[in-house]
């Protein structure tokens, strides 16, 4: 192996995106090695991932004995997250942390030129336009790490931006996908988390169920490859083996496919322009997969993936109101506070209350999530569970 | 439009391949021009061919006074074919001649550093190590028109080759998928003929209901993509919407997609590296087509595939004996002279009687073509039609 090793800043180690990433590079030995590691509320965690890796930052929002230990025994220096992404000793920074948290750094790391392996949803929706102009600006890349828009990645490599005439992001349809529409109103937080392909966190599960995600995922879409809202579709597949396709000028179609396993895109992320080994999932077997099934998403059906659309063709602040209610939603939903239905009854009213600013600063995003959250937070809802 | 005009030389303009890129020329004007067109016995439409695009150069294997009219009236050069490929006004060969008539003309273009747009299988089938030398020594490059190679082209575009793991060529099963083997003794060249989802020539159309087509596509996508044949693998898939797949080191699967329209790679190749308009078929629409199938081929149902393999495997002189006996079979079942079933058994028996030259030179080559052709007229079959 004679490729220079690649130097990783980590953002949201111990969670599911972040814990796969360490998977994935305990694979990869004497090639991708932790310099940083920064978690939030999970010390315990943490501080077992900072005996492991013992990397020379370490961070996390809360504070414990255990963890003081680990990085002390570490030799670890403790920094936020900020100088993590702009210390020299690092080659990617990959932002796993959920919400808003991401976005600070991976602004900071794109002004100073970095390579930003963005798992985070919420920075490139509330604040895609910033992120397009950090890149500009400064010379830093995206490396996008989500199954989807890491196989629309793939199917871009060696290809003109302007031959895109469409990208499809494909959509498992989430948990709810042979369910009736009415049936939808009394489903536990218990049935959304049991996704039918993919294992991962929470929040980004009872967003697939609603389709949220694949709304937040068209916003991203949008940012991460220059391209307009009306360009990108949703596609329903089943299976997720394809993971996504591009449409080009001349209506030929590339598509990325590959088992249902986050270590994939996340390796591929931190090891571009090279391609790792074959670590993980076996390899995919079409013939033993015997079909792929697709067809289109109903909108009636799947409200969210209609608001999030209508937010990104609105643009300005109104995606960060968008997500930060979504966010609030799914937490209350968890909760048991308010029905399933309530999700996007909740980003709706918060979006009618709310008059997008253009091209906002990032003051203005932050005071827009925070006002939409507060929003979501006091809506009454009628549906009781 | 800024593009510099492509300047074509299209061999074998009054074949199948050969008229259909003539359509894509004729939808691209001021981006592509032709400046040779040869054609073979069909004179007619030859002479009809030069009287539309007034070509510098203009060929053909027969004569008639209608193509010297033609020819004439144009104000053409009458030059072989070996001319044509060297021609300085030449940007791109499309070698889209049958048989072996392509080979020299093919080596002649990528010993003087020119771009071949191969439509012919039997120039990788019959001589691929001499095809490598040729690029490699005079710096010339292929363009694959074949829809399956195509496919596998785009899929690697942006990748390192070194990043190949497997590389797999998806089937239709040809006019015969759903029938039983013994049912496959008495079938005529009218139901041979009828191939489920792709328009072509006689002798293709024969080889894709035996297999043999997708046999030969195998030794083509070792020469092509500088793989071992163990790495090339044959996926059955009816609805020829998958063209090809790529699978990488890393496990990450690459695929294109389409309608089956050869217009759609012959585009491809001729505007290489831009993509060119939609022109053709409509879009490629998946919600609509529902679904895709995958299998594994039978290679006792398919004993041309499993012979090609063979030939493909012993390399030297033995691909080139099993296509020139294929041709000589084909032509034969064609003229009701033998059955179906017939075509593996004169092919496997004209391999029988050969013994490999390893690295032969283009004589040899030749020499063993025209040994095999001999062999397969003389050889009697038993099963009459």
């Amino acid at each position: 192996m004679d490729s220079p090793v690649v130097r990783v800043a980590v953002l949201g180690s111990t969670g599911s995106i972040g814990s796969q990433a360490l998977d994935v590079i305990r694979n990869l030995p004497g090639r991708v090695k932790v310099v940083a590691l920064a978690g939030g509320q999970n010390t315990v965690a943490l501080a077992r991932q900072v005996a492991e890796f013992r990397p020379r930052y370490a961070w996390a929002s809360a504070d414990s004995a255990e963890l003081r230990d680990a990085i002390e025994h570490a030799g670890s220096s403790f920094v936020g997250m900020d100088e993590m992404a702009l210390a020299p000793e690092v080659d990617v920074v990959l932002v796993a942390t959920a919400g808003a948290a991401g976005l600070i750094p991976t602004l900071k790391a794109l002004r100073a030129g970095r390579s930003v392996a963005l798992a985070n949803k919420e920075v490139l929706v509330m604040a895609g336009h910033l992120v397009r102009r950090a890149m500009v600006e400064g010379g830093g890349s995206l490396r996008p790490v989500d199954s989807e828009h890491s196989a629309i990645w793939q199917c871009l490599w060696g290809e003109e931006p302007s031959s895109i005439r469409r990208i499809i992001l494909t959509a498992s349809g989430g948990a709810f996908r042979d369910l009736d529409g009415p049936a939808l109103a009394g489903v536990s937080p218990e049935q959304a988390l049991n996704h039918p392909t993919w294992t991962m966190g929470k929040k980004i599960t009872v967003d697939s169920a609603s389709l949220m995600n694949k709304g937040m995922e068209t916003i991203e879409a949008m940012w991460l490859f220059d391209v307009p809202i009306e360009k990108v579709e949703v596609l329903l597949h089943r299976e997720s083996i394809v993971h996504s396709l591009v449409e080009f000028t001349d209506g030929s179609v590339k598509a990325q496919l590959g088992l249902p396993d986050m270590r994939l895109p996340i390796q591929c992320a931190l090891t571009y322009p090279e391609r790792g080994p074959i670590a993980f999932s076996p390899p995919l077997d079409l013939a033993a997969s015997g079909s792929l099934h697709f067809g289109r998403p109903d909108l009636d059906r799947y409200p969210c993936l209609k608001l999030a659309m209508e937010a990104g063709r609105l643009g300005g602040t109104m995606p960060a109101v968008m997500a930060a209610a979504d966010e609030v939603a799914v937490e209350r939903f968890l909760g048991r506070e308010v029905g399933f239905l309530d999700i996007p009854a909740i980003i709706e009213s918060a979006m009618e209350y709310h008059s997008p600013v253009p091209e906002p600063s990032l003051d203005l995003v932050l005071a827009a999530d925070n006002w939409a959250r507060q929003a979501a937070r006091s809506i009454q809802v009628t549906a009781a569970v």
